[in-house]
Parts: C-alpha cells; sequence; structure tokens
C-alpha cells in the first residue's frame, strides 16, 4: 500500500468502529462488555476479508496472523480495544488498527516477515469500568487472581467473571491461572499507541519512542464518614461533616503533590470520582458520607510507596481533627515498567532512518506493554502524537502521524532486532 | 386524656405513618410524591373517626377543624408531613400529630376553645426534593411563582406543578397567586416541631420556645468545569482538575467560616451534595466536572448577603488560578423569620405555669412559620428535644417530651392571647 492508500484505509476502519460505540459527545467501549466485542468482531471480518487467519484466544482476546507465517519466535503487535466511559476513539484502537495495517500490507505485497508477526486485539485495559486496569493481558498471561475476577462492574451489575463469561472467555481457566501465551515463543512484543500526555505535541514530533511506563497504586472505593444532620441546626465544632473534610484531605494532599513536583520528584495524583450517596444526599444535610477514588502515578515504585504512605497519615490526621473516619477498598497497584533497552535503541535507530524524530519519552499512562514487559518479554513502544489528551472525548491524532507511526511499525516488523 | 393515653395515642399514630415511609434505615415522605399523600390520607381519616372534619385546600394541604367551632379568628396549629430522603419520622410530622391530639382532646372533652382551632398537615417543606422550601405553605400565601413551579425534582423526572398536579392540587389557582388563607382571620399561627441542633439536649430542656428563624441563600446546583484527561499524562500545571479546584474553593470558604464564627456572626455553610458525573467519571481521569450544592444560613440577613458575595469572590479567584470556571444555576433564598414577641411571652409564661423551662432559643432550621410570619401571621413556636439531630434517620424524641409540649400546646389554645 502507498501512504494514500493506507491513511484512507486507516481512516475507513476507525470511523466503521467509532460509529458502532457512540456514546454521546464521545465513544464507549466497556471492558468485556458488547460494544467492545463488537469493535473486536468487526476487526476479524475485516482480517478474515484481507486472507488473514484469525482467532480468539480462552480470555477472548483477538489474535490475527499471517496465513502462511515463518516458523520461529514471533513479534507480537498489540493493543486494546476497550475505552473509558465517553472516551475517544483513537486510544487502544490505533495500535490494533495499525498491527492489522502492517498484516495487510505483508499480505497484500505477497511479502514474508523475517519473523512472524501476530497482532493482538486486547480486551479490558482500562480500568474505569472494574477498577483494574489490563484484564485482557493479564488473564492471557495467567495473572487475572480471584480477587481481580471478582471485583464488580461500576455499575454493580455484575462482576468482572460475569462479564467475561458473558463472551465466551473460559473464566474457569482464567481462574486456574493458566497462561495463554508462550513467553519463549516470543521475540517481542510491539505496541504503537497514542501519547496520552502533551509532550508530543509541545516538541513538534509526530512519533517518539517511550523508554518507560508509570505505575500506580489506587483505591477505586475509599468513604469518609462523618454524621448526617440538619444543616441549619448544628454548629460547626459539632459537626462531622464528610464534603467538608475530605475536601481538607483532598486540598493538603495537592499541596504535597506541588510540593514533591518542586523536589523533581515523578508524581500525578487524581480522585477522578467523587460523590455523596444519591439516595440520601440534599442540600439541607449535612453530609454524613463521601465517597472517592484515589489514585497515584509515577516511574519510580519508591515514590508511589511514599506518597501511598503519606496519604494514608493526613487521612488519620483530618479523621482525629474532624471526627471522621476514613475506610478503604482493596488497594490496587501496577508496577512500574522499563521497556527493553535494546529495542528502544533499535526503534530510535529506524526513526532516523525514517526521517522521523529520534525522541525517547516516559509514558505517564500505562499500557498492556508493562504486563508484557513484567512477563520477560522484550518490548517496545511507538508513541504517536495527539492533541487534548485522551481519556476525553476530544482527543485529536492526525491520520498523517498515524501513517508515519505505521510505516515505523512496519519497518520494524520486517528488520527487527 | 390523661398523659398516658395521650402517650399511647401518639405513639400509634407515629408508628402508623412511620410504617408507611420507611425507606432502609429512614424515613422517606417526597414532598408532593405518593407517601406524603400516603401520611396525609392516614392522618385525615384518623381525624375523621374521632368526629373531627377535615378537608383539603387547593394546594392538597390537609386542613382539620372541630366540628362545632366559635366564630371569629382563628389559631392555626400546623406543621409539614413530608422528610428529607431517609430522614427521621418527627421531623414536621411530630407538630401535625400534636395540633390533631389537642383537638382530639377538645373534641372528646366536649371542651370548646375560646378561639376556632384549625390544624395544618402542610405539604413540601423540605427542600431537598425540587430545592426550594416552604411549598404547601407558599401555595396556601399565593406566594409560589412561575419559577418555583417549573423547579424539577431531584431525580429530574418532573417538574413542581406536575408532581403538584398529581396529587390533585388546584396548579393553575397556584399558579395565578391566588390566596387560600384569610390573613386577616388568622389570630395566630403556631407550629410545634423537634429542634433539630442539640441546644435542648444539653440544656436538659424537653421544650423550649423559638425565638426566630434562621434564612438562608441557596445554590442547588453549582457547576466546576474544568478539562477532562488521562490521569497518568497530564502533568500538575496543564491541568484543570475540576476536584481539586472545588476542594480548595471548600477549604477556603470553611477556613472564612471559621473566622466570622470567631467575630461572632451567626453562621453555617453546608455543601450537601457532591458529585463527579457518573456517566463520565473514572479512577483514571483527571475530573472535567464537578456539581456541588451550596447552601448559607444565618439569622442575619446582612451575614446571608456579605458570605454570598464572599463565596463568589472566592470561586473567581480559584476559578483564575486553575483554570476552570464556576457556573451557578438560580440563587434560592429564604429571608430570616422573627416570631411574635407577645407569643413567644406568652409560650414563655404557659411553660413557666405548667413547670416547663421558660427558656428562648433560635431556630437554625427554617420552618413554615417563618413564612406565616412573613405574611403578617403572629407566629409562635414550640420546640421539643430531640437527640442526633433530624434530616437523618437517627433523631431521638422522647415521647415523654413531646406530651409535655403538646399540654403547653393544648394550654396556648385554651388561653390563647
Amino acid at each position: 500500500m502507498d501512504r494514500a492508500a493506507r491513511r484512507s484505509l486507516a481512516a475507513k476502519l476507525f470511523d466503521d468502529v467509532a460509529a458502532r460505540s457512540r456514546d454521546g459527545e464521545g465513544i464507549t467501549r466497556e471492558s468485556y462488555g458488547p460494544t467492545e466485542t463488537t469493535a473486536l468482531d468487526l476487526l476479524e471480518r475485516f482480517a478474515q476479508s484481507e486472507g488473514l487467519t484469525t482467532a480468539r484466544d480462552p480470555a477472548q482476546n483477538l489474535v490475527v496472523d499471517l496465513p502462511d507465517k515463518p516458523s520461529g519466535a514471533a513479534i507480537y503487535v498489540g493493543s486494546h480495544l476497550d475505552s473509558v466511559p465517553q472516551g475517544g476513539n483513537f486510544d487502544g484502537l490505533a495500535g490494533v488498527v495499525a498491527g492489522l495495517l502492517c498484516l495487510v500490507d505483508f499480505r497484500r505485497e505477497g511479502a514474508r516477515p523475517p519473523r512472524p508477526v501476530r497482532v493482538l486485539g486486547l480486551r479490558g485495559e482500562e480500568s474505569a469500568w472494574f477498577g483494574k486496569a489490563y484484564m485482557g493481558s493479564s488473564a492471557l498471561l495467567g495473572k487475572l487472581t480471584d480477587e481481580d475476577l471478582d471485583l464488580r462492574h461500576r455499575s454493580d451489575a455484575c462482576t468482572l467473571a460475569e462479564a467475561m463469561a458473558r463472551t465466551g472467555a473460559e473464566v474457569e481457566r482464567v481462574r486456574r491461572g493458566e497462561r495463554f501465551f508462550d513467553v519463549d515463543g516470543a521475540a517481542a512484543y510491539l505496541e504503537l499507541h497514542i501519547e496520552q500526555g502533551p509532550v508530543l505535541v509541545a516538541g513538534k514530533w509526530p512519533t517518539a519512542i517511550v523508554t518507560g511506563i508509570r505505575g500506580n497504586i489506587r483505591h477505586k472505593h475509599v468513604v469518609c464518614r462523618g454524621e448526617p444532620g440538619h444543616s441549619g441546626a448544628v454548629p460547626r465544632g459539632l459537626r462531622r461533616d464528610a464534603v467538608l473534610a475530605t475536601a481538607e484531605l483532598m486540598h493538603r494532599l495537592d499541596d504535597h503533590w506541588a510540593g514533591w513536583l518542586e523536589r523533581g520528584l515523578d508524581l500525578v495524583l487524581t480522585f477522578g470520582i467523587v460523590s455523596t450517596d444519591p439516595r440520601a444526599h440534599a442540600m439541607s444535610r449535612i453530609p454524613g458520607e463521601l465517597a472517592f477514588s484515589f489514585e497515584v502515578r509515577s516511574q519510580s515504585r519508591k515514590t508511589l510507596e511514599e506518597f501511598y504512605e503519606l496519604f494514608h497519615t493526613e487521612c488519620k490526621s483530618v479523621a482525629s481533627e474532624r471526627k471522621v473516619r476514613f475506610e478503604f477498598d482493596r488497594r490496587l497497584e501496577t508496577p512500574p515498567a522499563r521497556l527493553d533497552e535494546r529495542w528502544v535503541a533499535h526503534l530510535l535507530e529506524l526513526s532516523g532512518r525514517l526521517g522521523l524524530p529520534a525522541e525517547r519519552v516516559p509514558s505517564g499512562a500505562g499500557h498492556d506493554a508493562a504486563m508484557f514487559a513484567a512477563a520477560g518479554v522484550p518490548s517496545g513502544m511507538i508513541f504517536i502524537r495527539n492533541e487534548h489528551g485522551s481519556h476525553n472525548p476530544h482527543e485529536a491524532m492526525d491520520l498523517d502521524d498515524f501513517v508515519l507511526g505505521v510505516e515505523l511499525l512496519r519497518l520494524a516488523l520486517s528488520e527487527p532486532l
């Protein structure tokens, strides 16, 4: 395919998937939910129409191969097909489409890459739905625990195990920790992904090579409990107001965050979900309860643990001063990941050869690549420039940048390490 | 009735109404909703069974008279029958039951009070449902505006006008501002109510006489708008985080509040409702939006206005520092009310005569009495001691205290001003 053909085929695939997952202003493809399945089905039919071989692994991830692949350890190209609620279309999907376009290229040209190339359309990467990230790749690698499988959907409608079972996944094998991925038979895992921060836009780089991935510590559901009461009748000193207590907690942590950044530490802090109890709250009622999520991310495991400890210290302090208490659900965590130095160097070298910037950037966001890297698969990532960040409906990847990224990926598959 | 009979009849009425409005731990009787109607119907049937005359005014408030009432200006005894979501049983209901017990007393004894006594079972006093308080008494007094009638239910399911129409209220007459209450024919409005603060408990007073009622300024729905984004990928300086911005706003106002109290001003501040958008929020998404309610109450109109101005000043300051904006819905307000000095003195005198404490207390909470006082009806209020405040399921009025309050009310009706 020439550049124009690649661009127009990409546009069509992106549009077809978007049309089936439109949700208000944005895109919604739930982890292990029906719109995610629709996206898998659509890409699978496309792959078949191009003469590629398709399958589903026991965790119901999509697996696509060339029909006449060489023997030997394969290079995996993957990314995910789910999205956050009302998110953007390219987050995840771009990497799967990039892999498919490379396979289509090889197939149409009758070219045979030196190593087998296998594309993974992974499910369930976003933590927005069950509070846990990397579900599809974790299942593939035998790393989804009983505790994970029992996590409840954000709507409380079902558990992860139930949602997986409805897609046809073999949950019992997943639960036993069976591995559906041959680590020794994997030469590498490569992932193309939109950048979810503003660095490439600021640098005017259409692509860049990722060096490492921030880890995180999270709580999906922390509850501050005070005492409800009539808003007009209880004086300030006798109140146990869960909202004002939490506001103070958040404000203190925000101040610490600013201080830690000044000390040069890598850190982001987010309370993405905050809510009084909709069944009980009222304008004229002292809020007796406030639920919120907590997330801290860093490239340093030490920074993560230290800030998490500070979070608990401040909870204790606010609890004692304001006569409230904080209750924590299960601590969730993903360790920071380092990508393969040799692949980073190789991708930088190939970028230079294509006239693309040879720039190294860290990833603030998590990616399935972190799971493969942790499992011992040499992993590399290509970032594509993207306006307005992601996890929102306004992400804006230029298809010209995307096509440059696909060309870099294709070169890496034609001339692997 | 002797004290024991009065106590046991009161217990039965409270239990019967509670049984029909139980909601989880608490009691829910929606303003102009079905469970409020159920309470009205139950009390109406009870009144009829005791030989009292009942009617509904065009705003569907319950009106109960003695069958053979004297002529002349009447003394009204009223309170409300709705509750906040999952609130307590006595808030409002106690005052209506107290009035009914006095009528039953007169009727059973064949006593004829010197002035007509009319009991009002008012609807829609709680602002929790439509964001506005005193709906039933406002309608009665011709003070419910078009804007009020178009307010939407907290569930967004209907407007106040629609909810009123469903109960049989004559909404068009209400909308025209017709008055269904003869102010000149009203000698007084008396209301017995549980105290919603801790003052009577602290003073060990079973009853006390109310001197005035705090007014308020409110917004049902303020929205802080920032920008959503990926929680891992956007550095602190580029974020427009609606939760951290609002946490800072609340924390600043809480600090001001403490300072104003030190200056001796009367003030309470409550953000009873706080929520990120449940359709879009996620643990890993920078919150682009946070909605909250705002309420300030004071016995001083000047303090109300000055704190409200400070609220807007701080919103502007936080908005500019954190690159967010605050959007405000309609400002709602209720002016502070002063109760009738002569009635206050009279009730204090009668308290002394019954061996009850002759104590004056302000009311932090709003009451329908404020509407009648504002309309020019001489108004008085009796507070009953109550543990754990109100607007929560744990309010605990002792029936012995209640019966003492009813005896005081009955004496006031037998020997009015």
